[in-house]
């Protein structure tokens, strides 16, 4: 279990390194949303998701030696881009294991940061054999979210929420493997008890909320949503228990609602999101969030990093 | 000739209604432009643009009676929403007169603030008409750019980029009407004068451009470009005072280039901007400006007001 104190260090390691992106006040929202609406958009940093916090506090914290031996991840989206970027700046070797056929444009992302891509397997379950590979010929590797220095990293967001805005009365986080609320949780809790923490997931991928129903982790059987930063299809045991001391409620959300919250993101807060980040504000759309116009309200966008067709599409509605 | 401390004045009046929007470090673009891009992004702005700083600074300044015999407008763009906006926290009446055949989306823009809306000509020219009339019955104009509050209130704008990265070495702006850049220019120049300002125009409505070959004030005969915030088609006799006095240079723009800036500023910088404010970074890309990768240029992004299909195509290429 990560502490405040924890990410106190992460944010300490990493502020030369990471953007502290600003908190955003989007009173164009107010009427929509029923509240008084903030966003912290990770799609302003750079690699244009938050991944890079996490990915850049964890190599920071390796040996002399660990970091000689460079780094591995699997990872096929905005992970694979946070730790290419931070290898690249701390002089790393990176590996980056990614399926074959993956989205070249992504590839190319990954490349441009010097990292090695290798192509391997097609299921995306096939890229943790590679991994485990990489491992035992020496390389660290960065796991996306179930690493504590990833979700100390990660939490630094939070603390930057506070600081900016120290009344929030909410924060809403989209849930994909859980790293990211898990980090922001437990730093706004340490600060501001009484805010809430609200994560939300895609009804077509919800581990969470049916691990807590279920009164066990689950893993799905198939995931199937818009929301392609949140495909994982099983609960992870250590989110899962920081979500349960630190997170209070779950609520899911569907692909209409993301695009809609997408398009209207782009419509009145003129800011990009992609389908994952747009989870929060789909929820309110769809009536599964309720807020009071007097609360202030942050809604994390976790990145920016959209498929420019679907985004297109989304626009057009 | 408006001076440094009218738009200091300005500030202080207007800050309680106006979002003091954030600077933006964007190094994702750092590579593409060839410098240290910073964005100011006033389509953050409340209403979607910065017209606001400077119809509330104009109405902010008037007596009592002007602001009991309410204000009026011709505009059927950004200022519209500027000039209703601020009336309506300001407890002022305002008429917006706009061309028959005004887009729906933006007559509502209008109408949601409280604006009375009236439709009036076919030619944008044929609401001077009808403002000249209304002035006579004792209403007071806000002239979208052709008012010193109004340039002062938008030269706020440039005191807030001084504040959030003091050593700037050169701001560039999209030039319609001239007010902004006017604002902008008189702030920067009076705290950091070595700081180059930069204008851009686009290739089709080049007025200063032209004002400036021909040594005297142009009316262009036909303007045709896609930024549609920048169709006016002569330049001013004030504003060209000032940009003479407090401007380095000015630059044209093709449709093509606003077209690649608005999906670079979408894909790379996650935000979203208007085409007349997509034409510096245009302009770079189409090689009108060059700077080092050492200096630090800020971008200013005057509004994200978009038609959305045309912004879907041009996200699509």
């Amino acid at each position: 279990m990560i502490s405040y104190q924890d990410v106190l260090d992460a944010q300490k390691r990493i502020s030369p390194y990471v953007l502290r992106t600003p908190l955003l006040r989007v009173p164009a929202l107010d009427p929509i949303l029923g509240c008084e609406v903030y966003i912290k958009s990770e799609a302003l940093q750079f690699t244009g998701s938050f991944k890079l916090r996490g990915a850049t506090n964890c190599m920071l914290s390796l040996s002399d030696e660990q970091r000689r031996n460079g780094v591995v991840c699997g990872s096929s989206g905005n992970h694979a881009q946070g730790v290419a970027c931070a290898a690249q700046r701390l002089g790393v070797s990176a590996v980056i294991v990614m399926p074959l056929g993956s989205n070249p444009v992504k590839i190319e992302g990954v490349k441009s940061f010097g990292g090695t891509v290798e192509l391997y397997g097609e299921r995306p379950s096939d890229k943790e054999v590679r991994v485990a590979e990489l491992v035992k010929e020496g390389r660290c590797e960065i796991h996306p979210y179930d690493n504590d220095y990833v979700r100390a990293g990660q939490g630094t967001i939070g603390l930057e929420i506070l600081e900016d805005q120290p009344e929030i009365d909410a924060v809403v986080v989209p849930v994909g493997g859980g790293g990211l609320i898990s980090g922001i949780a437990t730093a706004v809790k340490a600060i501001r008890p009484q805010a809430k923490m609200i994560g939300v997931e895609p009804e077509g991928a919800p581990r969470y909320t049916e691990s807590y129903r279920q009164g066990k982790l689950v893993w799905l059987e198939k995931t199937d949503t818009i929301a392609d930063g949140t495909r994982t299809d099983h609960a992870n045991a250590n989110s899962f228990e920081l979500i349960r001391q630190r997170v209070d409620s779950l609520a899911t959300v569907s692909d209409d609602a993301i695009r809609q919250a997408m398009k209207l993101i782009v419509s009145k807060a003129k800011i990009v999101a992609e389908p994952s980040s747009s989870m929060g504000i789909g929820a309110v759309l769809q009536g599964k969030l309720h807020f009071d116009a007097s609360q202030k309200v942050c809604f994390v966008i976790s990145g920016g990093n959209n498929d420019l067709n679907l985004l297109a599409d989304v626009i057009r509605g």
